[in-house]
Protein backbone atom coordinates (compact mmCIF):
# COMPACT_ATOMS: atom_id res chain seq x y z
CA UNK A 1 0.00 0.00 0.00
CA UNK A 2 0.79 3.63 -0.73
CA UNK A 3 2.93 5.44 1.59
CA UNK A 4 3.65 9.00 2.30
CA UNK A 5 6.39 10.68 4.58
CA UNK A 6 6.76 14.21 5.49
CA UNK A 7 9.77 16.36 5.85
CA UNK A 8 9.64 20.58 5.77
CA UNK A 9 13.94 20.60 5.65
CA UNK A 10 13.98 19.94 1.24
CA UNK A 11 16.30 22.35 -0.90
CA UNK A 12 18.47 21.90 -3.64
CA UNK A 13 17.26 18.18 -4.64
CA UNK A 14 17.63 16.81 -1.03
CA UNK A 15 15.41 16.14 1.55
CA UNK A 16 16.52 16.00 5.40
CA UNK A 17 14.11 13.43 6.87
CA UNK A 18 13.54 13.73 10.91
CA UNK A 19 14.34 11.21 13.15
CA UNK A 20 10.50 9.63 13.47
CA UNK A 21 9.64 9.53 10.16
CA UNK A 22 13.61 8.23 9.30
CA UNK A 23 12.81 5.46 12.13
CA UNK A 24 9.28 4.75 10.24
CA UNK A 25 11.26 4.48 6.79
CA UNK A 26 14.16 2.73 8.22
CA UNK A 27 12.86 0.63 11.19
CA UNK A 28 9.76 -0.14 10.81
CA UNK A 29 9.83 -0.50 7.04
CA UNK A 30 13.51 -1.91 6.41
CA UNK A 31 13.71 0.72 3.54
CA UNK A 32 17.89 0.87 2.76
CA UNK A 33 19.95 3.15 0.81
CA UNK A 34 18.91 3.28 -2.55
CA UNK A 35 15.23 2.52 -2.20
CA UNK A 36 12.75 5.13 -3.30
CA UNK A 37 9.82 6.47 -0.92
CA UNK A 38 7.85 9.27 -1.47
CA UNK A 39 7.69 12.27 0.49
CA UNK A 40 5.49 15.07 1.17
CA UNK A 41 5.80 18.74 1.88
CA UNK A 42 2.19 19.89 3.25
CA UNK A 43 2.97 22.57 0.91
CA UNK A 44 1.59 20.81 -2.49
CA UNK A 45 4.63 19.26 -2.83
CA UNK A 46 4.74 15.71 -4.09
CA UNK A 47 8.23 14.18 -3.99
CA UNK A 48 9.27 10.82 -4.78
CA UNK A 49 13.16 10.54 -3.56
CA UNK A 50 15.94 8.09 -3.16
CA UNK A 51 17.18 7.63 0.42
CA UNK A 52 21.11 8.18 0.30
CA UNK A 53 21.89 8.17 3.63
CA UNK A 54 20.18 5.14 5.84
CA UNK A 55 20.67 6.61 9.20
CA UNK A 56 17.59 7.29 11.39
CA UNK A 57 19.41 10.64 13.00
CA UNK A 58 20.89 11.92 9.52
CA UNK A 59 18.62 9.96 6.94
CA UNK A 60 19.25 11.88 3.43
CA UNK A 61 17.10 11.52 0.35
CA UNK A 62 17.82 12.47 -3.13
CA UNK A 63 14.73 14.20 -5.48
CA UNK A 64 14.06 12.17 -8.15
CA UNK A 65 10.99 13.53 -9.47
CA UNK A 66 8.55 16.44 -7.76
CA UNK A 67 4.95 16.76 -8.30
CA UNK A 68 3.81 20.51 -7.44
CA UNK A 69 -0.04 20.99 -6.53
CA UNK A 70 -0.39 17.31 -5.98
CA UNK A 71 -4.36 16.86 -6.18
CA UNK A 72 -4.72 20.61 -5.67
CA UNK A 73 -8.89 20.94 -5.04
CA UNK A 74 -10.70 23.84 -6.87
CA UNK A 75 -12.49 25.21 -3.59
CA UNK A 76 -11.80 26.24 -0.78
CA UNK A 77 -12.83 25.06 2.89
CA UNK A 78 -12.49 26.76 6.45
CA UNK A 79 -14.21 25.53 9.48
CA UNK A 80 -14.17 27.99 12.34
CA UNK A 81 -14.97 26.17 15.66
CA UNK A 82 -15.36 26.85 19.17
CA UNK A 83 -12.90 24.36 20.81
CA UNK A 84 -14.43 21.92 23.22
CA UNK A 85 -13.66 21.16 26.56
CA UNK A 86 -12.53 18.09 25.80
CA UNK A 87 -9.24 18.64 23.88
CA UNK A 88 -9.11 14.90 22.43
CA UNK A 89 -12.39 15.76 20.69
CA UNK A 90 -10.87 18.40 18.73
CA UNK A 91 -7.53 16.85 18.24
CA UNK A 92 -10.15 13.98 16.96
CA UNK A 93 -12.26 16.44 14.60
CA UNK A 94 -8.51 17.74 13.37
CA UNK A 95 -7.54 14.16 12.29
CA UNK A 96 -10.97 13.61 10.60
CA UNK A 97 -11.34 16.84 8.43
CA UNK A 98 -7.83 16.47 7.34
CA UNK A 99 -8.78 12.84 6.50
CA UNK A 100 -11.77 13.72 4.64
CA UNK A 101 -10.40 17.21 2.68
CA UNK A 102 -9.88 20.99 4.15
CA UNK A 103 -8.18 23.92 3.68
CA UNK A 104 -8.06 25.87 6.91
CA UNK A 105 -9.33 25.72 10.56
CA UNK A 106 -9.42 28.28 12.79
CA UNK A 107 -10.42 28.31 16.70
CA UNK A 108 -13.17 30.56 18.23
CA UNK A 109 -12.82 32.29 21.52
CA UNK A 110 -17.08 33.16 21.87
CA UNK A 111 -18.90 33.36 24.57
CA UNK A 112 -19.68 30.33 25.48
CA UNK A 113 -16.47 28.74 24.65
CA UNK A 114 -15.42 25.96 27.54
CA UNK A 115 -11.48 25.95 26.37
CA UNK A 116 -10.15 28.76 26.33
CA UNK A 117 -6.38 27.48 24.67
CA UNK A 118 -5.52 24.98 21.88
CA UNK A 119 -2.07 22.57 21.73
CA UNK A 120 -1.42 24.09 18.29
CA UNK A 121 1.23 21.86 18.04
CA UNK A 122 -0.39 18.96 19.06
CA UNK A 123 -2.77 19.60 16.65
CA UNK A 124 -0.92 20.00 13.45
CA UNK A 125 1.45 16.98 14.46
CA UNK A 126 -2.28 15.42 14.06
CA UNK A 127 -2.68 17.12 10.91
CA UNK A 128 0.14 15.88 9.56
CA UNK A 129 -0.28 12.34 10.59
CA UNK A 130 -3.59 12.22 9.23
CA UNK A 131 -2.54 14.05 5.84
CA UNK A 132 0.22 11.65 5.40
CA UNK A 133 -2.45 8.32 6.07
CA UNK A 134 -4.67 9.88 3.71
CA UNK A 135 -2.21 10.46 0.75
CA UNK A 136 -2.19 14.38 0.44
CA UNK A 137 0.53 16.94 0.51
CA UNK A 138 -1.32 19.81 1.36
CA UNK A 139 -1.48 20.73 4.91
CA UNK A 140 -4.40 23.16 6.27
CA UNK A 141 -3.78 26.19 7.75
CA UNK A 142 -4.48 25.72 11.31
CA UNK A 143 -4.91 29.30 13.16
CA UNK A 144 -4.44 30.02 16.11
CA UNK A 145 -7.53 30.84 19.15
CA UNK A 146 -8.87 34.31 17.52
CA UNK A 147 -11.38 36.44 19.40
CA UNK A 148 -14.61 35.58 18.26
CA UNK A 149 -15.36 39.74 17.02
CA UNK A 150 -12.04 39.82 15.90
CA UNK A 151 -12.99 36.77 13.46
CA UNK A 152 -15.87 37.93 12.11
CA UNK A 153 -13.80 41.01 11.05
CA UNK A 154 -11.23 39.71 9.16
CA UNK A 155 -13.12 36.49 7.82
CA UNK A 156 -12.52 37.23 3.77
CA UNK A 157 -14.05 33.91 2.53
CA UNK A 158 -16.56 34.27 -0.12
CA UNK A 159 -19.16 32.10 1.03
CA UNK A 160 -19.62 32.66 4.83
CA UNK A 161 -22.12 30.45 6.86
CA UNK A 162 -22.99 30.30 10.22
CA UNK A 163 -24.00 27.01 11.92
CA UNK A 164 -26.79 27.35 14.33
CA UNK A 165 -29.07 25.12 16.46
CA UNK A 166 -31.88 26.96 17.58
CA UNK A 167 -32.74 29.45 14.39
CA UNK A 168 -36.16 28.09 12.76
CA UNK A 169 -36.61 27.78 9.24
CA UNK A 170 -33.09 27.78 8.53
CA UNK A 171 -31.68 25.91 5.33
CA UNK A 172 -29.75 23.10 5.46
CA UNK A 173 -26.22 23.98 3.85
CA UNK A 174 -26.40 20.95 1.51
CA UNK A 175 -28.85 22.99 -0.37
CA UNK A 176 -27.48 26.21 -0.87
CA UNK A 177 -23.94 26.17 -1.21
CA UNK A 178 -22.83 26.22 -5.02
CA UNK A 179 -19.71 24.02 -6.20
CA UNK A 180 -16.05 25.11 -6.50
CA UNK A 181 -15.96 28.17 -3.99
CA UNK A 182 -14.10 29.41 -1.01
CA UNK A 183 -16.29 28.53 2.01
CA UNK A 184 -16.20 29.30 5.54
CA UNK A 185 -18.20 27.41 8.12
CA UNK A 186 -18.91 28.45 11.70
CA UNK A 187 -19.35 26.12 14.51
CA UNK A 188 -20.39 26.89 17.61
CA UNK A 189 -19.62 26.04 21.18
CA UNK A 190 -21.73 23.01 22.98
CA UNK A 191 -23.74 25.55 24.62
CA UNK A 192 -24.33 27.73 20.60
CA UNK A 193 -23.76 31.26 19.66
CA UNK A 194 -25.18 33.46 22.05
CA UNK A 195 -28.18 35.84 19.87
CA UNK A 196 -26.21 38.47 19.94
CA UNK A 197 -23.26 36.72 18.31
CA UNK A 198 -25.63 35.50 15.88
CA UNK A 199 -26.87 38.95 14.83
CA UNK A 200 -23.42 39.91 14.87
CA UNK A 201 -22.35 37.25 12.13
CA UNK A 202 -25.39 38.44 9.84
CA UNK A 203 -23.88 42.06 10.07
CA UNK A 204 -20.75 40.73 8.57
CA UNK A 205 -22.34 38.49 6.01
CA UNK A 206 -22.50 35.21 7.47
CA UNK A 207 -25.91 32.99 6.51
CA UNK A 208 -27.51 30.90 9.11
CA UNK A 209 -27.71 27.06 8.07
CA UNK A 210 -28.89 23.92 9.33
CA UNK A 211 -26.31 21.18 9.31
CA UNK A 212 -27.81 18.33 10.39
CA UNK A 213 -31.63 17.82 11.31
CA UNK A 214 -29.90 15.78 14.26
CA UNK A 215 -28.51 17.61 17.09
CA UNK A 216 -24.62 17.38 17.22
CA UNK A 217 -22.00 17.52 19.51
CA UNK A 218 -19.27 20.26 18.07
CA UNK A 219 -16.75 18.52 16.68
CA UNK A 220 -19.47 16.36 14.98
CA UNK A 221 -21.13 19.49 13.55
CA UNK A 222 -17.93 21.17 12.28
CA UNK A 223 -16.82 17.82 10.18
CA UNK A 224 -20.24 17.06 9.07
CA UNK A 225 -20.01 20.46 7.61
CA UNK A 226 -16.73 19.92 6.02
CA UNK A 227 -17.76 16.48 4.80
CA UNK A 228 -21.06 18.19 3.31
CA UNK A 229 -19.06 20.85 1.54
CA UNK A 230 -16.35 17.71 0.13
CA UNK A 231 -19.51 15.85 -1.06
CA UNK A 232 -20.85 19.00 -3.32
CA UNK A 233 -17.51 19.62 -4.85
CA UNK A 234 -17.00 15.45 -5.69
CA UNK B 1 -31.26 23.26 26.56
CA UNK B 2 -33.28 19.36 26.16
CA UNK B 3 -32.26 16.91 27.85
CA UNK B 4 -33.38 13.16 27.48
CA UNK B 5 -33.29 10.24 29.53
CA UNK B 6 -32.86 6.47 29.11
CA UNK B 7 -34.85 3.41 30.46
CA UNK B 8 -35.72 -0.17 29.24
CA UNK B 9 -37.99 -0.41 32.69
CA UNK B 10 -41.43 1.20 31.70
CA UNK B 11 -44.45 -1.01 32.28
CA UNK B 12 -48.05 0.23 33.30
CA UNK B 13 -47.52 3.97 33.45
CA UNK B 14 -44.44 3.62 35.31
CA UNK B 15 -40.32 4.21 34.22
CA UNK B 16 -37.87 3.05 36.26
CA UNK B 17 -35.03 4.84 36.04
CA UNK B 18 -31.61 2.72 36.90
CA UNK B 19 -28.90 4.32 39.33
CA UNK B 20 -26.62 6.29 36.67
CA UNK B 21 -29.65 7.53 35.27
CA UNK B 22 -31.13 8.74 38.17
CA UNK B 23 -28.21 10.40 39.89
CA UNK B 24 -27.77 12.85 36.72
CA UNK B 25 -31.12 13.72 37.39
CA UNK B 26 -31.63 13.81 40.79
CA UNK B 27 -27.95 15.10 41.90
CA UNK B 28 -26.67 17.04 39.03
CA UNK B 29 -29.61 18.66 37.81
CA UNK B 30 -31.06 18.57 40.82
CA UNK B 31 -34.52 17.38 39.81
CA UNK B 32 -37.52 16.81 42.46
CA UNK B 33 -40.24 14.88 43.23
CA UNK B 34 -43.14 16.68 40.84
CA UNK B 35 -40.53 17.68 37.88
CA UNK B 36 -41.13 16.69 34.39
CA UNK B 37 -38.19 15.31 32.65
CA UNK B 38 -38.38 13.28 28.90
CA UNK B 39 -37.25 10.16 28.90
CA UNK B 40 -36.34 8.04 25.73
CA UNK B 41 -36.59 3.93 25.70
CA UNK B 42 -34.80 3.18 22.60
CA UNK B 43 -36.93 1.66 20.34
CA UNK B 44 -38.67 4.70 19.36
CA UNK B 45 -41.07 6.28 22.12
CA UNK B 46 -40.46 9.24 24.08
CA UNK B 47 -42.02 9.93 27.01
CA UNK B 48 -42.89 12.95 29.51
CA UNK B 49 -42.94 11.76 32.82
CA UNK B 50 -43.35 13.09 36.83
CA UNK B 51 -40.67 12.09 39.10
CA UNK B 52 -42.68 10.47 41.64
CA UNK B 53 -39.47 9.06 43.98
CA UNK B 54 -36.58 11.10 43.85
CA UNK B 55 -34.37 8.71 45.85
CA UNK B 56 -31.10 7.80 43.29
CA UNK B 57 -31.28 4.12 44.06
CA UNK B 58 -35.24 3.70 43.45
CA UNK B 59 -35.80 6.64 41.28
CA UNK B 60 -39.54 6.07 39.93
CA UNK B 61 -41.43 8.45 37.12
CA UNK B 62 -44.94 8.38 36.25
CA UNK B 63 -46.00 8.73 32.47
CA UNK B 64 -48.11 12.04 31.56
CA UNK B 65 -47.73 10.98 27.68
CA UNK B 66 -45.82 8.94 25.25
CA UNK B 67 -44.87 9.67 21.88
CA UNK B 68 -44.53 6.28 19.62
CA UNK B 69 -41.84 6.67 17.07
CA UNK B 70 -40.76 9.61 17.56
CA UNK B 71 -38.92 11.22 14.58
CA UNK B 72 -38.46 7.91 12.72
CA UNK B 73 -37.53 8.27 9.34
CA UNK B 74 -38.44 7.12 6.25
CA UNK B 75 -35.34 4.66 5.45
CA UNK B 76 -33.15 2.43 7.06
CA UNK B 77 -29.30 2.76 7.31
CA UNK B 78 -27.55 -0.48 7.85
CA UNK B 79 -23.38 -0.26 8.12
CA UNK B 80 -21.41 -3.50 8.00
CA UNK B 81 -17.91 -2.52 9.20
CA UNK B 82 -14.71 -4.96 9.75
CA UNK B 83 -13.39 -3.42 13.55
CA UNK B 84 -10.18 -1.56 13.66
CA UNK B 85 -7.40 -2.87 15.73
CA UNK B 86 -8.13 0.10 18.21
CA UNK B 87 -11.26 -0.59 20.10
CA UNK B 88 -11.49 3.28 20.54
CA UNK B 89 -11.79 4.12 17.01
CA UNK B 90 -14.85 1.53 16.99
CA UNK B 91 -16.25 2.94 19.65
CA UNK B 92 -16.05 6.37 18.74
CA UNK B 93 -17.70 5.36 14.77
CA UNK B 94 -20.88 4.13 17.03
CA UNK B 95 -20.71 7.22 18.89
CA UNK B 96 -21.02 9.20 15.77
CA UNK B 97 -23.18 7.32 13.57
CA UNK B 98 -25.84 7.21 16.05
CA UNK B 99 -25.37 11.11 16.58
CA UNK B 100 -25.82 11.97 13.09
CA UNK B 101 -28.65 8.68 12.20
CA UNK B 102 -28.58 4.87 11.94
CA UNK B 103 -30.90 2.09 12.24
CA UNK B 104 -28.48 -1.09 12.17
CA UNK B 105 -24.76 -1.71 12.56
CA UNK B 106 -22.85 -5.07 12.04
CA UNK B 107 -18.99 -6.11 12.71
CA UNK B 108 -17.32 -7.65 10.33
CA UNK B 109 -15.17 -10.41 10.73
CA UNK B 110 -13.04 -10.20 6.92
CA UNK B 111 -10.02 -12.00 6.30
CA UNK B 112 -7.92 -9.36 6.86
CA UNK B 113 -10.04 -7.64 10.05
CA UNK B 114 -7.15 -7.43 12.81
CA UNK B 115 -9.85 -7.61 15.55
CA UNK B 116 -11.19 -10.35 16.67
CA UNK B 117 -14.46 -9.40 19.32
CA UNK B 118 -15.54 -6.27 20.17
CA UNK B 119 -17.17 -5.47 23.13
CA UNK B 120 -20.58 -5.08 22.04
CA UNK B 121 -21.74 -3.84 26.02
CA UNK B 122 -19.63 -0.61 25.57
CA UNK B 123 -20.84 -0.14 22.16
CA UNK B 124 -24.22 -0.14 23.47
CA UNK B 125 -23.35 1.95 26.31
CA UNK B 126 -21.85 4.80 24.13
CA UNK B 127 -24.92 4.33 21.94
CA UNK B 128 -27.42 4.93 24.20
CA UNK B 129 -25.18 8.36 25.67
CA UNK B 130 -25.21 9.28 22.08
CA UNK B 131 -28.80 8.48 21.24
CA UNK B 132 -29.31 11.15 24.29
CA UNK B 133 -27.05 13.14 23.89
CA UNK B 134 -28.73 13.71 19.61
CA UNK B 135 -32.27 13.45 21.26
CA UNK B 136 -33.14 10.62 19.57
CA UNK B 137 -35.69 8.06 21.04
CA UNK B 138 -34.46 5.08 18.86
CA UNK B 139 -31.13 3.01 19.34
CA UNK B 140 -29.76 1.56 16.41
CA UNK B 141 -29.40 -2.58 16.22
CA UNK B 142 -25.72 -3.63 17.44
CA UNK B 143 -25.28 -7.08 15.83
CA UNK B 144 -22.73 -9.36 17.47
CA UNK B 145 -19.41 -10.01 15.04
CA UNK B 146 -20.61 -12.03 11.77
CA UNK B 147 -18.17 -14.00 9.74
CA UNK B 148 -17.93 -12.34 6.50
CA UNK B 149 -19.49 -15.45 3.90
CA UNK B 150 -22.39 -15.65 6.88
CA UNK B 151 -22.98 -11.79 6.77
CA UNK B 152 -23.19 -11.62 2.91
CA UNK B 153 -25.71 -14.67 3.08
CA UNK B 154 -27.95 -13.49 5.63
CA UNK B 155 -28.02 -9.69 4.49
CA UNK B 156 -31.21 -8.62 3.50
CA UNK B 157 -31.36 -5.03 2.82
CA UNK B 158 -33.07 -3.62 -0.64
CA UNK B 159 -29.66 -1.70 -1.60
CA UNK B 160 -26.06 -3.40 -1.17
CA UNK B 161 -23.28 -1.79 -1.84
CA UNK B 162 -19.10 -2.33 -0.63
CA UNK B 163 -17.01 0.71 -0.63
CA UNK B 164 -13.78 -0.74 -2.32
CA UNK B 165 -10.85 1.26 -2.56
CA UNK B 166 -8.60 -0.11 -5.16
CA UNK B 167 -11.65 -0.65 -7.72
CA UNK B 168 -11.32 1.58 -10.60
CA UNK B 169 -14.13 3.20 -12.55
CA UNK B 170 -16.39 2.73 -9.43
CA UNK B 171 -19.40 4.89 -8.73
CA UNK B 172 -19.37 7.79 -5.68
CA UNK B 173 -22.29 6.60 -3.54
CA UNK B 174 -24.08 10.12 -3.21
CA UNK B 175 -24.34 9.47 -6.85
CA UNK B 176 -26.08 6.51 -7.43
CA UNK B 177 -28.26 5.77 -4.14
CA UNK B 178 -32.60 6.67 -4.26
CA UNK B 179 -34.14 8.43 -1.22
CA UNK B 180 -35.96 6.38 1.41
CA UNK B 181 -34.64 3.00 1.03
CA UNK B 182 -33.16 0.57 3.06
CA UNK B 183 -29.41 0.23 2.61
CA UNK B 184 -26.57 -1.57 3.71
CA UNK B 185 -22.64 -0.48 3.05
CA UNK B 186 -20.36 -2.89 3.60
CA UNK B 187 -16.79 -0.92 4.98
CA UNK B 188 -13.50 -3.49 4.48
CA UNK B 189 -10.85 -3.62 6.90
CA UNK B 190 -7.62 -1.34 7.33
CA UNK B 191 -5.69 -3.86 4.80
CA UNK B 192 -9.34 -3.45 2.81
CA UNK B 193 -10.99 -6.71 1.34
CA UNK B 194 -9.61 -9.21 -0.60
CA UNK B 195 -10.13 -9.72 -4.04
CA UNK B 196 -11.81 -12.76 -3.69
CA UNK B 197 -14.55 -11.21 -0.62
CA UNK B 198 -15.23 -8.20 -4.16
CA UNK B 199 -16.20 -11.11 -5.95
CA UNK B 200 -18.29 -12.98 -3.68
CA UNK B 201 -20.24 -9.74 -2.08
CA UNK B 202 -20.89 -8.88 -6.22
CA UNK B 203 -22.44 -12.70 -6.27
CA UNK B 204 -24.60 -11.63 -3.35
CA UNK B 205 -25.94 -8.74 -4.69
CA UNK B 206 -23.88 -6.34 -3.60
CA UNK B 207 -22.56 -3.08 -5.80
CA UNK B 208 -19.20 -1.77 -5.83
CA UNK B 209 -19.26 2.47 -4.87
CA UNK B 210 -16.27 4.71 -3.77
CA UNK B 211 -16.94 6.41 -0.39
CA UNK B 212 -14.56 9.28 -0.77
CA UNK B 213 -11.91 10.58 -2.93
CA UNK B 214 -9.69 10.30 -0.19
CA UNK B 215 -7.72 7.47 1.27
CA UNK B 216 -10.16 7.31 4.30
CA UNK B 217 -9.37 5.13 7.60
CA UNK B 218 -11.71 2.47 8.45
CA UNK B 219 -13.84 4.28 10.89
CA UNK B 220 -13.68 7.22 8.86
CA UNK B 221 -15.07 5.57 5.32
CA UNK B 222 -17.80 4.00 7.66
CA UNK B 223 -18.95 7.38 9.06
CA UNK B 224 -18.71 9.51 5.85
CA UNK B 225 -21.26 6.73 4.17
CA UNK B 226 -23.65 7.13 7.47
CA UNK B 227 -23.78 10.95 6.48
CA UNK B 228 -23.68 10.39 2.77
CA UNK B 229 -27.20 8.51 3.06
CA UNK B 230 -28.52 10.59 5.91
CA UNK B 231 -27.83 13.94 3.78
CA UNK B 232 -29.84 12.19 0.37
CA UNK B 233 -32.42 11.19 2.91
CA UNK B 234 -32.83 14.82 4.63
Amino acid sequence: MNQFFYSNRISKGLIHLECDEAYHALKVLRKKQGDKISVVNGLGSLYSAVIEEDEVNKCMLRVIEEKENYQKPNHHIHIAIAPTKSHDRMEWFVEKVVEIGIQEISFLQTQRTERKNIKIDRMKKRAISSMKQSLKAFLPLINECMDYEDFLKTCSNNHKYVGYLDHENVKMLSKICKINENYCVMVGPEGDFTEQEIFDALDSGFDCVSLSKSRLRTETAGLMACHMLNIINQ
